[in-house]
């Protein structure tokens, strides 16, 4: 098992545009729809919608997947006049995910003609372990903690010695790749947009989005959006350094793909991008997914509703603004856990 | 209450041209969505949706609404010089449906300034009457029965002698409303589909998108799709001549939109247009909807899944086709009932 990519740098916008280009032919290009009701709902004369739960694998992760994929392989490719590379085993990826960056870096693969290797929790849901397998994936499982997570990794490393580790959010290619839509969402509004809000776990989509945007448009407000059960973004820039963990007896919310930490790496680039962080408690994220589903006619996961809670809740943060875009990330959710996780 | 437009015409191209130009800024241009997952449940190149559960109020149902608002606002406009029309009781409207139509009517009346009364079964759902009231229609409940329903229009239309009736399906404003919907999908395909389904239930919906797109593009196949359990179209065709009634103990189906039989208006039109009627079970209705919201992310009516299960179910009558498209025609469905209505 080797590392991927220049590690120790951060992400510029040249970057991502490389990116842009790179993985334009395997990714779609997700549709902005803007929701009059919602707009409706708010003191804003725009609020709208980049649907990535309407992107290849339900999810913005296929971008930094695609990308990071691509990268490896263009990387191999420079180098295969030297003895080193010809004695090399053949490449394959790796990574750990109970959730969407596991399907992405399988298709990512496959679409490549590789193959992928995910480590999964065996608590993980039937669906996202049967999607894996679907992209042709190798699927691992492991026990639901940290420690026999990273064990797994080390062996399936070991057994496969070509295989290289691809982080869900801390790696530059990865962000590089989710920056990409902050690109596109741009170009599809004209430049107009005044604000963003993008849901932030580990932070890999809202560093490489802020970037992206921050450069197209210097005077946009970037935003992350967070569930009051797992606010350590939130609480890292109150005290202006890192937290590296969860408040006792936390993270819980139903919003699961932004459980994460930020890296050194994401909040460095947070700090330089981000106007704020907005919080959003459960029932918050609850109406919001109804209200997307009954108004928007769009299937989305509750990390996704994150973003779309906060235009609702923080009506005073955001009311500079009269053109907000949200991000919604992904759609990838139960059908059969709908009706109990949106509420009136 | 008085009758609108001129009911002895059919619809021409020119009319939904015309319509197109009148409703453009009172509705959204949906949206045309490629499914690649779902391409690849088949043998066509390309599968994509025209997605009219993203227009307002949730239906198609808002452009025919509109039209037939719009044009008798425009009729009046041109009548204001007559003593007659000076004695005229001021313009209200006045529809009977329990869904979308009923909806719509209410809210392109209230985008136009009027007010739209609605005769609904007290056996409704209260989401439905929420949305009416919420788009300011004067709601009245009648018993779920042709005759009662038919009794109170006539008492309400008594009672607001200004209200003008407008049909959900049997009048020409409404069909070339509808139509318009042809237009946009194939300007927005390049005129490239070589076949597009759409759901019928009264027919209005399938007139005007066949007349239209046949018109823009002559050789397009234009399949009708039915559940079987309300298949009056089918045997219509079969028999060559417009069935009056559903077989014993039908209509049948979870596709509410689509019970209705169509008018001689609409089934003159479709015979014309139409290359076949597609009929699919309520099983591969249910598997319909369930792929839509897990692979496409979409939050449909069972009627839109109709489309949907036909290009799955009849692949030899819809063989020759490489690009087909779907119209997705609602997406009002309760959140509380989607895990009970989409089976894996």
């Amino acid at each position: 098992m080797s590392s991927i990519g220049p590690l120790e740098d951060d992400v510029t916008f040249a970057h991502i545009e490389r990116a842009a280009r790179r993985i334009a032919k395997h990714v779609h290009r997700t549709p902005v729809l803007e929701s009059s009701s919602l707009t409706g709902l708010t003191h804003h004369t725009l609020v709208c919608f980049k649907c990535e739960n309407l992107q290849k694998t339900g999810s913005f992760k296929i971008r930094g997947a695609t990308n990071a994929v691509a990268c490896e392989v263009e990387r191999r490719a420079k180098e295969t006049d030297s003895e080193e590379e010809r004695r090399r085993p053949p490449l394959q990826f790796l990574t750990h995910s109970s959730g969407n960056h596991g399907q992405a870096l399988a298709f990512a693969a496959k679409s490549h003609g590789y193959v992928a290797h995910v480590v999964v929790p065996d608590t993980a849901p039937g669906v996202k372990i049967r999607a894996m397998e679907h992209y042709g994936a190798n699927v691992v499982f492991c026990r639901p903690t940290l420690a026999d997570r990273m064990r797994t990794c080390d062996e399936v490393g070991q057994a496969h010695p070509g295989a290289v580790f691809v982080h869900p959010f801390d790696n530059p290619d990865v962000i590089a790749g989710q920056g990409t839509l902050g690109i596109e969402f741009m170009e599809q509004t004209n430049n107009e947009l005044d604000a963003i809000i993008v849901p932030v776990g580990g932070g890999g989509l809202a560093s490489g989005v802020a970037m992206a945007v921050k450069h197209l448009k210097p005077e946009i407000a970037v935003f992350a959006a967070e569930p009051e059960g797992a606010d350590d973004t939130y609480r890292s820039f109150q005290q202006g350094a890192r937290v590296l963990s969860h408040r006792e007896g936390l993270p819980k919310s139903i919003a699961d793909g932004l459980l994460t930490i930020n890296s050194d790496r994401t909040f460095r680039m947070l700090k330089g991008t981000l106007h704020g962080v907005l919080r959003v408690s459960e029932d918050q994220i609850r109406h919001a997914m109804y209200l997307v589903y009954e108004r928007c006619k769009l299937v989305i996961e509750p990390s996704a509703a994150v973003g779309v809670a906060a235009v609702l809740a923080c009506p005073e943060a955001l009311a500079p603004y009269k053109r907000v875009g949200i991000v919604i990330c992904g759609g990838n959710v139960d059908i059969s856990s709908i009706s109990s996780l949106a509420k009136l």
